[in-house]
């Protein structure tokens, strides 16, 4: 993995982690409740992204720094949730890198696999939307995926860019920045 | 896979497709919204079963016609929804093949990897109600198949007939026939 | 598996079952979708965390024994339901004996793939507490582990103390009564 594309990961986590716990806070969970919603939001889709790919046990699962990234960014975002509230711009701004961080590693990991164009775009947009989903779900709500159009949209794009940069042979950091931006 | 299974199958992801995006529609989605519904309703089951039998990456994240069926079919589902609305009778006739179609061929598949009765029978329900399972959860309903009896019984059923019939060496395209009439 | 684990497994099984059909019938459920959500919950926990070790098909769906203790346990729910509402206090032991069996097996068998401590504690939780999660999701309600703290702190401290005492080679009956102690 390359070290853009490593920094990308765990900006990816820290804002969905963050993002999964002010939701639990929301929800008035206590603190167990806020860590557990926050790991799953940082991690889940990466799980589910190898489960689908066939590598077991995931590596969110195997691999400490991530986990740690997640509950470190749900432990302060608990401890710290007033400030956060008033900051909700960067959030987004976070929030849109994450999900561009996670669509690139996981198509680059689904193209390692299979250079399918599907699976690479099936798995870019479950990686990055994953985690969403599953936060969704366990507060008991629609995710937010299926009513707010713009969040998957950039997302599929962005994986099925990816795979005909990397199909026609592009640098990969190029590519990466191009997910950013969308 | 024989020509009969194979068209079952499409029927199938079509009528679930209908059924997710229908779904989608009534929620207020958006087109997006819509069409992941669809697509997930109509290809969720067996990309479950696929990973409770171990085949990774599942053949629904990388065989391209049955991504195309689900997707056009969500999307004529969003398009003319009118239409569909008028013509509820022959829906329930799709779902039902749909569901006799899944329930076959998933039972099929779990046959030729291990033919323990219980798999056959459990990876047959899971491919037949697993769609419309992930669509309710999704859309933030109770499963339809916890509140309506004679929905999962036929297909329990069915799987339980398939195993018997393949066990004894009888024709597969009989038993698929079978299926279809419960 | 050692017979205090098996009988352990036996009785988590059980009071699971009993757990998912409860609700079940709480929720107004038929025989079948109470059959159903009990299965899940008595059974699911294990079949997520055979998933992600990579063990396919899973053993709740190979297994028999498991399968049928589920079943029972659910038809004799349903069938006696108004014996258990009485019996209130007896069932909260029997979801904590469930968990701590469920939470030692896991960890036993995540141990046994991968000694990583954070995959032996995460998939000892997940076993442990994956059938509640499900039950709840298909009751459209939120998880009970997100908002009562008591329930998964045990599960995960319980998994974590699993991993010292196996890592410095102390012997498996012991821990596994420790396990249930907390």
């Amino acid at each position: 993995m390359s070290l853009v594309l490593e920094l990308a990961n765990y900006v990816g986590i820290t804002a969905f982690g963050i993002s999964g716990s002010m939701k639990g806070i929301r929800k008035g969970m206590d603190l167990l409740g806020v860590l557990t919603l926050g790991f799953s939001t940082a991690l889940g889709g990466g799980i589910i992204a190898d489960v689908l790919l066939g590598i077991m046990p995931p590596t969110n699962l195997v691999y400490l720094p991530n986990a740690l990234v997640a509950l470190l960014a749900s432990l302060f975002t608990f401890i710290f949730y007033k400030v956060f509230t008033n900051v909700n711009k960067p959030l987004i701004y976070a929030d849109a890198i994450g999900l561009g961080a996670f669509a690139s590693s996981g198509a680059s990991l689904a193209y390692s696999v299979d250079p399918s164009p599907l699976l690479v775009i099936m798995i870019g947009t479950i990686t990055a939307v994953g985690g969403g989903v599953i936060r969704d779900i366990l507060s008991n709500e629609v995710p937010l995926i299926l009513t707010r159009e713009f969040y998957a949209t950039s997302v599929i794009i962005g994986s099925g860019i990816y795979f005909v940069l990397r199909y026609e042979g592009m640098s990969n950091y190029y590519d990466i920045f191009i997910s950013f931006v969308i």
